[in-house]
């Protein structure tokens, strides 16, 4: 949000009040918002609450306070996720809603936050109605999800879900140089707690996370919602081509080893190679530097990223397989010296054939047109998904902006989502 | 030259002392290269002689005084330009000889200083012999060649040649920030005195000046000279390609207006280009930035530059036209926008058929094949060349490396360089 006008001010403009029905309320997920939006609040609207810091912590604090007066249970794990839990008619199993509330720097207000108010908003509406959920339900709010502290997040999800390895604890290094353990402690927890976060997979029946898409279909195809049909694990890959420097005068155009040219010709094939692979696969060279880069200087070498992603991780590792011979064939053919090496390799998560299902079910019954997306970037339900069924919700990002003060969602789009939500649990609240 | 070696040691080390003959003395040139290396010498064994500096005037004296010592009368213009004259038996405009003895930073010891030195040899060598031309010999050491103080050099030529613009001396601002006429003044000159060093062009016939190839043809082809056929000017563009930053996970291929793939496709058929125009025509993209440069950021903007040279300026000119039209192809068909803006616009120069002619036969009657060659970079003699007729020896350089601590040329090259420069000095004395 931009401007000194309040969020909530903001969100409440252009509502559809019809849509504040069943116990849930618009007016409220507004309030909480910007409520949340005020903390780390950077002077040109943004937010800043990186993982672990004094700001999450306090946003944390709201969102307990929230779920305290909404009648639910309130814990921390060692990890600092936040659960509030409402059981259910029966014992079993618990079903899991949420998100995360740090940001990135600067960020916006949507990404985490909504998904947050959302899973609560839930259990507010049935507060409300009087409905009873027959199984446990819990609101959790995930640590460190975007990773800006120590340059790879998803910490929270991956100690509940036990994926948090020693060797990432012990990589852990803030910018100030802080090491995991210090800043854990800082933060209130020690370094034995964060491993005892990790939780039996058997209480847990499946996760659910409403969240922004952060990309434009929604939005092109003017639907509030969509139905995540899987989350696109990234290969990333650092690709060096080096040629020989020159004089940009005195060389030939034929006695050349020229290392841009090489580059360009992969670039261009990789910007081809995705769709002959899958549907829903991509290939992005977003980064790339030139050495010496002089205006008359032939360019020695190049140094590039390829990011590669698919929701079908054979089909991701044969593209990967691919762009590889891509680059050798560039370098062959310009006799210029290639390098690839692959610096992460993520796995992707295919959300189960049962509940893309039942969530497209629910945004049909909305009166909805049941879009199937992808998720291209990571989420704490990718972390989940790896122990326990779990599914995800897309709400409406305008112009797909994210991690950006200009981070846009209607409270319309909101609230559909919240909906949507709602009848995909309380239809998984049913099942046997 | 590198490493702790006298340059006169590693020069004389595989000197083919034969080549000493004719007056032509190879010992003497190792060591006035030798002792013009230790001016301005840097730790790593470069040198650097910014133009206007205390180095490049110390090392200007040194030249003087070589030039008195072989009966050179001497004398130095408002622009700093030293000059050392030798009467001819008849007056009349005369031939001049030479180069310059400022270098970029951390520079090689042979561009420039090997041309003064090789012209002053050619008086050196008439005294020793007692040859007396017929007309007016002047040695010319220009100031400033390579502009690296001010980023903009050939100023000495261009004062003596008559174009320098009051534009340019009032653009010229070094890196402290000190104007061009205090720099002159702290030189020891006068703005008045600068533009007073324009000569009457009727007092030159013609001017040649000896320099290393900076490029790999000579070395490839095992000659140790070669005739410069033309100076390509370079056309300097600002290219620019703008399309839509996006997450590189949540936006599909074909949703995409990727600023780099554009920029890929440019660069590859900006590389197959030239040739279609013209066999000496090159086009480099030596410098490429991208915004916002992030592993997982569809690049949004790409800024590149393209530098395309050519000694036939209509040729040049098509291929610029040629290369705007493929940028703007690149653009339409990769939906992104894109401007063209030219920075630099250099004349290039065609060495006239009859010195050409005269050069390659000097070159011949030495024994060795008259090659053809293009000089990709500037020189003095592109400048005086624009008034009166002028000619270039190209010798031969180690690898092409220039402008580095690491640039190289066999002691012998440099000796049949002189030898062929003074037969055509020498042939010139004689026309009519």
């Amino acid at each position: 949000m931009t401007g000194s006008e309040s969020l909530f001010t903001k969100l409440t403009a252009g509502y559809d009040e019809s849509l504040s029905r069943g116990g849930v309320d618009g007016e409220r997920i507004a309030q909480r918002l910007s409520e949340l939006s005020m903390i780390g609040a950077s002077p040109d609207g943004g937010v800043t609450r990186p993982g672990y810091s004094a700001e999450e912590k306090q946003a944390k604090q709201v969102v307990k306070s929230w779920m305290e007066q909404s009648g639910l249970q309130v814990t921390e794990d060692g990890a600092g996720n936040v659960i509030g839990r409402l059981e259910g008619i029966e014992s079993g199993p618990a079903i899991l809603s949420g998100s995360h509330v740090d940001s990135v720097p600067n960020g916006g207000d949507f990404d985490g936050p909504l998904g947050v108010i959302a899973a609560l908003e839930v259990a507010e509406a049935w507060r409300e109605t009087g409905y009873e959920p027959r199984k446990p339900y819990e609101v959790v709010v995930f640590s460190d999800e975007e990773g800006t502290r120590f340059g790879a997040g998803l910490t929270g999800s991956h100690a509940m879900a036990g994926q948090l390895t020693e060797e990432e604890t012990n990589l852990k290094v803030d910018s100030e140089g802080k090491s995991f353990e210090t800043v854990i402690e800082e933060y209130g927890s020690t370094l034995p707690a964060v491993w005892r976060a990790k939780r039996k997979m058997s209480e847990i029946e499946l996760f659910v996370e409403l969240h922004i898409e952060q990309g434009k279909l929604l939005e092109k195809h003017g639907l509030s919602v969509g139905a995540v049909k899987g989350i696109a694990g990234p290969v990333w890959m650092n690709v060096t081509f080096e040629g020989e420097a020159g004089h940009a005068g005195n060389t030939p155009m034929d006695d050349r080893r020229d290392s841009m040219v090489a580059a360009s010709h992969f670039i261009h094939m990789v910007s081809t190679l995705p769709r002959q692979f899958s549907d829903t696969a991509v290939a992005t060279i977003g980064k790339l530097n030139v050495f010496p880069n002089g205006v008359n200087v032939i360019p020695q070498k190049v140094e590039l990223t390829v990011d590669i992603r698919d929701i079908h991780e054979d089909k991701r590792d044969a593209l990967v397989e691919a762009i590889i011979e891509a680059a050798e064939q560039s370098g062959v053919s310009h006799h210029v010296d290639v390098t690839c090496q692959k610096t992460l390799t993520v796995q992707p998560l295919l959300v189960n054939e049962k509940l893309l299902t039942d969530m497209k079910e629910s945004i049909s019954e909305f009166g909805m047109e049941p879009m199937e997306l992808m998720s291209g970037a990571g989420h704490d339900a990718m972390v989940v998904g790896r122990e326990v069924p779990s599914a995800m919700l897309f709400v409406q990002s305008k112009k797909g902006i994210s991690h950006n003060p200009e981070e846009w969602t209607d409270l319309s789009h909101c609230v559909v989502g919240i909906h949507v939500l709602k009848d995909f649990i309380e239809k998984q609240m049913e099942r046997s």
